[in-house]
C-alpha cells in the first residue's frame, strides 16, 4: 500500500502579499512580510491515510482545507474535519459549524483566485452516497460558465474522482498524479489568500 | 405567474407520537400528544416566492425544511436559511452554522425514518452551478444502495429539478404537481420526528 509522505516537523511558511491600504484617497502598496506557523501539532489524517501538510493550505483548530491530488477544475479543494469521523451526523456542533465556515471562507477567497461566479459544493455522507474515504469531506468547486458542456457533468466527474482517491489510496498503482511539489506550490498560494 | 397558496395564520400542529421511556428496565410505551405552534412570525420565502407553511417541517429562527414539489427520492427535502440571500457567502457566522446545524439534524431523522443508509447534501452556490432559485438551499436526498443505477445519477436528477422547480415557480403551466395537500401530509409526518 502507498503511504503518502508526512512530514511531522512544524512548517514556517513565509508569504510575501501585497496590501492595499487606501490613505488620502491614494493607493499604496505596501508588502507586508506574512509569518504563519503551523504548529508541530499539524498533523492531519483523512480516513486512515495521513496528509503530508504541504498539501494543507487552511486549518483551524477543528477543520482544515487541501489541494486535490487530481483536481477536477481549477481550485477544486477538499474541506474536512481534523477528527476523524466517517459521517456527518457524527460531528458535534462546534465541528460543523467550524467546518461550514471554513467551507464558506475557502470557498469565497478560492472563487475570486480563480475568477469564478459561483461554487459547487458538495458532501457524499456515506458508502451509498458514493464516498470512498470514510472520513466527512466538502468538495469545494469554483464554477465558471460553460466550464463543463452539461452542469451536471460535475458530479459524475466528482464521482469518478472519489473512486481514483479511493485507488490512489489504496493501491501502489503506476499512476500519472501530480507531484507533491506542484501540490505544494498551489497550496502555497491559496495559504497567501488566508495570511494577508 | 403562478402564486403559492400563503396562509398568514398560525398553524396549530397536533401531532400524536408514541414515546417509549424505559422505567425499571421495562418499555413502557406512552402516547404523548405535542401541540406545536408555528407563530404567526412563521412565513417563509423562497427566493421571490412565499411558501406556505403546511410545506415546512422543521424551523429555527434563523433557517427552516421543507418537502420538496417533486422530490427525487423519498425523503428528498430542501433546508433554507430564512433570510433571502443568493450566495453561501452571502450568510452570516451565525446563520451559517445554523443552516448546517439544522441540515445535519434534518438529514439524520429523514435517513432514519426512510431506512437509508446514506446521505447526499449540496448545494448549487450560484447560476454557474446550476442554481435556479436565487436563495441558498441546501439538498438532502436519503440515499440507499441501488436507488440509481450509477451512483451519479442523482446529481443528474437534481440539477433536471432544479429546472422543474423554477419552471413550476415561474410559470402557470398545467404541470402534474403534488397536491398541497400530499405535501402537508408528507411535512407533517416529518414534523412528528422533531416534535417527540
Amino acid at each position: 500500500m502507498l503511504k503518502l509522505q508526512v512530514s511531522g516537523k512544524a512548517i514556517l511558511s513565509t508569504v510575501r502579499c501585497r496590501r492595499q491600504a487606501r490613505v488620502s484617497g491614494k493607493a499604496i502598496l505596501s508588502t507586508v512580510r506574512c509569518r504563519r506557523q503551523m504548529s508541530t501539532s499539524s498533523s492531519f489524517v483523512f480516513g486512515p491515510y495521513k496528509i503530508d501538510p504541504r498539501e494543507v493550505f487552511y486549518a483551524t483548530p477543528l477543520s482544515y482545507a487541501m489541494v486535490n491530488l487530481r483536481p477536477l477544475l481549477p481550485g477544486h479543494v477538499l474541506v474536512c474535519p481534523r477528527r476523524l469521523v466517517p459521517r456527518f451526523t457524527d460531528l458535534t456542533a462546534d465541528e460543523t459549524s467550524d467546518l461550514w465556515l471554513t467551507a464558506q471562507k475557502v470557498g469565497s477567497r478560492i472563487e475570486t483566485f480563480h475568477k469564478a461566479s459561483s461554487l459547487t459544493l458538495a458532501i457524499q455522507d456515506g458508502p451509498q452516497a458514493g464516498q470512498s474515504v470514510p472520513h466527512v469531506h466538502i468538495h469545494v468547486l469554483p464554477r465558471k460558465g460553460g466550464d463543463f458542456e452539461k452542469n451536471d457533468e460535475i458530479y459524475d466527474a466528482i464521482d469518478e474522482k472519489e473512486k481514483e482517491l479511493k485507488q490512489k489510496l489504496d493501491l501502489d498503482k503506476d499512476r500519472v498524479d501530480r507531484s507533491i511539489e506542484e501540490m505544494a506550490d498551489e497550496a502555497s498560494q491559496y495559504r497567501s489568500l488566508f495570511d494577508c
